[in-house]
């Protein structure tokens, strides 16, 4: 077990109708005038925008709407946003959505808190000192970032995106009813699965031994995310199977999960530059590279990946050497996948970049050479390359 | 799953050195002059009070240091403190021990913010507002008081042990080195082991259903306990068993071993009842008396019970109807108790209480008729009586 900390100030306030209760939040946090934040016209079309407007008029707490915001958000629009802060004199950033217009209002309250560009943290190039206020009502289980240090952007000059940690933009609170979750298409649910899953097996694929606890938090949560995506394919109102999801989604990125061990996030990295390329979603993106990966790198550390197939997966422990189980693990994760609709390559994902692109894809998720990604095997441009083909 | 908050703001700084950053911590939160709170001569003898004085001295923060803290805190030394604090000008409270100290920090705290008797909180004759700043140095994994909301004071006037809760007394801070608990008595080792596992299993005893993702994690922490805590009778200096322990105490008593379920919490208040008469060790204590707690509840919920023998206590599901499982369960928690040398009787604890003292320690349980306890069995008096008797 390695040092770590853990910090997780986020208050959740979990459950039915709770987001009733986001207009007494705002004011308990100090909040004069709040910038609402959300994505499209469902927010509106379902009410929830509305009863949002009216707690916070309950609760004496004015406020000004910014929607638009997309899948991978961009930095035009928090750009647009923090104009808006500015002009209006908003003091608290509250997103109502899901990871994207979470990151979107964490970029904001960058931008506006250190007065300056924000893509400066994410391209790397300055530290945030601050940021102003941020809190959520989550409507998509999936990112985590609603109790996450972490927000990624796309800049379209380039089309890069890029995260930026730090625990300034941790959300103060975060309002997460699972019936909100509802209405989101099938397609979007079994993503943010995934997107679930590998925030917890990105931290889960490690070289570090004794991490008891936090391996059995990990693989207790996996076999509830795998176990109530399966029933969400069959019935998206089952409101347990939506609270476990969403509860998991929080957990899996909270830092919980990493306690103690030394994460990877090449698999995130190799996504990434897919979702800044093609714009696709980031769960189902992760679905289709993670096998290429996976069997990329598994002879770092064929144990750890016996163990997941069998406390994670259910292959039986007698199901062969380590190596077969390991092998046997990984396809099991991808049936998994499969059974959840979710692709197994980048044909099945809809995307067939050529080799150019491939090409591409590699020099950019390397910055042209300047660093390497993951920690369990430390991959280059050239193995980044591999992956992608092998995806195909 | 019913609907929760869930918060627990306590930044946790883990590992090997940890308590070397403690100064530059304090100075962090804006402490300017510290009171160091602890128990009795092992941290000074240890070196580790001389240690954190050297941090804090670094960091250029003055302080002041109050000793003897004894198990089962007193309000006296509580008020002492207090006195201390408002002479010296301390702005911010250090607890260098486990959950005795820490638990008579925040009563300080409490008592100096409110300016009035923290006894008037713990007795339920008023709300607190709010509490000095907190942190702790933890030596002993036991009572979760670093990341918890709770503290537990006894009133040497009528030998009343009583908790408070509320989120003002959360500790800004935790520095956790395991090494700091590595010349704990066996006694203590096991005892703490013990309380760990009943903050889970007091939330864990539930008749909330779909709990699927908490149920997951409350099994791996107990399994982990279970194991370490064997581990550690036979080497008390192995370091990845003593962090599990120690990990497993926080994330045990902070909140997350209970989203979406309702505890019990009728062996803590049991138990609490002992602690203030006879002054025995709480984890003892406890274990003393939750084979006669479980026997006479678990008709309650014989499914549960079930559950926890299969998946926690390793019972093969194959063995017996549900009724047996639950009742094998229990058995297997008893040895368990016994194989790390912990009592599973009150007469194995030390204690012989007559049958005028039972049916005293049973009517300060229920406050003399204006209370019941539990809720997995809601016990009045008479109830609590039996389970005293029984656990003889």
């Amino acid at each position: 077990m390695t040092n770590f900390e853990y910090y997780t100030p986020t208050r959740v306030v979990f459950g039915k109708d709770s987001e009733k209760k986001t207009g007494e939040l705002v004011k308990e946090y100090g909040a004069t005038k709040v910038l609402i934040h959300y994505g499209g016209e469902s927010a509106k079309k379902s009410g929830l925008l509305d009863r949002i407007c009216a707690s916070l008029e309950e609760a004496g707490v004015s406020y000004v709407l910014l929607g638009g915001v997309v899948p991978n958000p961009r930095l035009s629009l928090v750009h647009k946003g923090m104009e808006l802060v500015r002009k209006e004199g908003a003091d608290f950033l509250l997103a109502v959505g899901g990871g994207s217009v979470i990151d979107s209002a964490k970029a904001i309250g960058y931008g506006v808190y250190n007065n300056c560009d924000p893509w400066l943290f994410y391209s790397k190039q300055a530290q945030a000192k601050g940021c102003l206020p941020v809190a959520a009502v989550l409507t998509i289980a999936a990112a985590g970032s609603e109790m996450s240090d972490s927000s990624v952007i796309t800049n379209e000059d380039g089309w890069l995106k890029r995260g930026y940690n730090s625990n300034y933009c941790r959300c103060k609170f975060a309002v997460m009813n699972p019936e909100l979750t509802y209405t989101l298409p099938p397609y979007q649910t079994a993503s943010g699965c995934v997107d679930i899953m590998m925030h917890t097996m990105e931290r889960y694929f490690t070289h570090e031994t004794h991490t008891e606890l936090t391996d059995g938090i990990c693989e207790a949560l996996l076999r509830t995310v795998m176990h109530n995506a399966r029933i969400l394919k069959e019935n998206p109102f089952d409101y347990d199977a939506r609270a476990e999801v969403m509860w998991a989604g929080s957990l899996s990125h909270n830092g919980l999960t990493g306690c103690g061990t030394v994460g990877d996030w090449a698999s995130h990295q190799i996504e990434h530059e897919l979702g800044g390329m093609f714009d696709v979603a980031h769960g189902a993106g992760l679905a289709a590279i993670w096998g290429s990966w996976a069997r990329y790198v598994c002879e770092e550390n064929t144990d750890r990946f016996a163990q997941f197939a069998v406390r994670v997966m259910g292959v039986p422990e007698t199901d062969g050497s380590a190596k077969d189980l390991a092998q046997k693990g990984i396809c099991a994760m991808e049936d998994f996948y499969r059974s959840i609709d979710m692709p197994t390559s980048l044909a099945e994902l809809g995307i067939h970049p050529t080799d150019a692109q491939i090409q591409e894809l590699a020099e950019k998720c390397v910055f042209f050479g300047k660093r390497t990604i993951g920690n369990f095997k430390v991959l280059n441009g050239e193995d980044v390359a591999k992956i992608y083909q092998k995806s195909r």
